[in-house]
């Protein structure tokens, strides 16, 4: 595949590691995926969307106007709606300036504001500070750009401040604190582990990168990734990075509408402060000039209608009530000697074998599980390849997001005989 | 706007010319504009989607499938669709391996196949051959990239193939010809020229690049944007260049289902060769991994039912009545001196004034245009920046697209007699 007239991210660019499990699963009708990160099929607003587009479709006025191009920002009602969303999600009034639907871009679901977001700020040989785990997919487009991350450990309460002060540190006396841009962070409901960092750990990470910029000469941003913030099923809401005081202009926030609604109307939003909110605006104007307006249309009328904070509701039982399922088969069937987290939302289970059992694509537990139809995404995926430590390999990402309950509790049966078979 | 800490493309992206005209037509609500690109409003197909979208909601299982997220290449169906839909254009059986689902890729408007195209090809200080004129918003991927477009001169009948000979034979005298990664070509009514370049002029055009392939060392792909194919409303379709005998593995052909049905719903496709397709559907999958799903079931309905294709019928019908309209009001009220283009299909008028009358937006002709509140495109914006000509600047783009008759005949008019006053 290594073509040298391609281009340097041509050439880097490597295969996902999602579709090897992709094609795998295809090629086993019986297999239980939990690996997948689909969100529920079951619970889909088939009812809500059907009413959203029939209102959007029936006057000819509306209808013209969702079928025709938009703005490259997008829709002002819908830049509006969400301003206030986010306003009363994070308790502010709606002169906070922070969540200003001049500050927003509604985007082809959030991933397209994380690539665009590092198109803006990151050079290949920049620095990038990421979670240790954090989403494989955010680790693909830096090594595409031949962007490096550094990892920062992650607790069971969110990131470690500590790590994070001790690796700006060592990144400051190696003389590579100017090519360090941003911290990126899931902060809710991590993808992979299903941890949160709390309000108090965003304001004192946001702290340190401040401490570090005179070094780094520069702004270093936090990129909060917020796209499972609206599946919380239990405990109560964080409020964002942008509510820490003095400290937003350095937040690049982004949320999805898709995820706690419908995964196939992508469409997502980011607030950027300046330069970058133009930069990145430039940057979409190259990609599409502009999300498709039927979909920023149909959630207009979800949002404004009430119909999509009341899905979001029903979603969070569902949700709450799968997560219960797949605890209780967790703790029915998971030996002893498995640490395994249960988050308080979003899709995913975090399980940690003993150190020296490997759960990678090659592992016995992996191909056991293969074999016994049930299938996981192995932790080292979402490691980054940073040579400042090893790369774990004894985990496991298990969602309950597609699943059905039975499959839920048959495909953790058969993960647990596994581990039990070589654990034991 | 310019920060040190940004990108390169963050430093180096401009403000897309286009939205200066967007922002001058906001602020004048008298004003008629011929600018836009938007396609014609009234005739947008409410009725369809409104079915299509029915059809797929009113059953719970399709859907749940609309709802819920894709593939990266995009849906089986709509691919096989995609692909016997070029196959009838082109006339070639279902055997071509050419026009193959497993070589299309579905994206977010044909817009974003070339900016990812250019992405799996082009590094910076590589070379880009594009039309002179040609489509600003690509002179824009280039720019952001730091890739130089270098022109290639436009007859009235399409690329100039001596001239893309001369420009080849420079570069290699040059040493540049290891840089140039591939032609640009909007073979049918060019935006901004209206112009189709002819299927010998292809077939030559791609001779012509494979007999530098040696020189290059490397492949140098023809691009072929066939983003108004579907736009044609006089004359008979031209097939597309993978129908060149023996070069088609050297072609890259994009096209769009929105402009000629509803450019709110934003869904092209790409036919890639290897190593090309792998690369670029890699990097759709950092981008997005995959284009909204609701928006792909929506055409696999309409190209399934006939009311894709009955919807274009109505809508060339509809394009040939506008576009004789603006012949008409053209030849009534354009002065003598002005050379004007009429298209067989596609949105675009092209006139060219004296060549030492400028049209710029800081022209005279522009300004006085804009005073009694009519909008071009001056034809300098579609000029790519390339040292080996001055870039012309008394020309300029004319769209019947999104104006209603009425507009048409009075743009024109006022139009005309800011002409008739600053020629005469």
């Amino acid at each position: 595949m290594k073509a040298n007239f391609l281009s340097k991210m041509g050439q880097r660019i490597a295969e996902p590691p999602i579709s090897w499990l992709m094609h795998a699963a295809l090629s086993r009708p019986k297999l239980i995926s939990l690996a997948a990160g689909f969100t529920d099929s079951a619970s889909l607003p088939v009812v809500e969307a059907r009413a959203a587009l029939d209102q959007m479709l029936r006057s000819p006025q509306s209808a013209r106007s969702a079928l025709q191009y938009g703005s490259t920002a997008g829709d002002t009602a819908l830049r509006r709606l969400t301003a206030r969303y986010l306003q009363r999600l994070d308790g502010v009034t709606a002169h906070d300036r922070f969540h200003s639907p001049e500050r927003l871009l509604i985007t082809s679901g959030s991933q397209q504001l994380l690539y665009m977001t590092t198109e803006a700020l990151c050079d290949e040989g920049d620095v990038v500070l990421v979670e240790d785990p954090t989403y494989f997919v955010y680790l693909s487009i830096l090594q595409s750009r031949g962007v490096r991350a550094r990892a920062v450990r992650l607790d069971r309460d969110g990131l470690d401040l500590a790590h994070l002060e001790a690796v700006l540190q060592s990144l400051k006396s190696s003389g590579e604190l100017r090519r360090v841009k941003l911290l990126y962070l899931v902060s809710y409901f991590q993808n992979p582990t299903g941890v949160t960092t709390g309000f108090e750990k965003k304001a004192a990470a946001l702290k340190l990168l401040k401490k570090f910029e005179p070094a780094a000469g520069h702004p270093i941003y936090l990129l909060e990734d917020a796209a499972y913030r609206g599946l919380r099923f239990a405990g109560r809401d964080v409020p964002s990075a942008l509510t820490v005081r003095g400290a937003a202009d350095r937040v690049i926030y982004t949320g999805t509408f898709s995820k706690p609604f419908a995964t196939g109307a992508r469409v997502g939003y980011g607030i950027l402060p300046e330069p970058v909110y133009t930069t990145v605006l430039r940057i979409k104007g190259n990609h599409d000039f502009g999300t498709a307006n039927l979909l920023q249309q149909l959630f207009v009328r979800a949002l404004a209608s009430g119909s999509y904070a009341k899905h979001g509701v029903r979603l969070q039982k569902r949700y709450a009530h799968k997560a219960r399922v797949m605890k209780q088969a967790i703790e029915k069937y998971f030996p002893a000697g498995v640490e395994w987290w249960a988050p308080e939302g979003g899709l995913y289970f975090w399980a940690r074998l003993p150190r020296h059992i490997p759960t990678g694509v090659k592992s016995k537990v992996f191909q056991t599980a293969l074999r016994n139809n049930v299938l996981y995404v192995p932790g080292e995926l979402c490691y980054a390849d940073d040579p400042a430590r090893r790369k774990p390999n004894h985990e496991m990402r298990i969602s309950f997001g597609n699943a059905s309950e039975e499959d839920i509790r048959k495909g953790i049966a058969r993960l647990g005989k596994v581990l039990k078979r070589l654990l034991l």
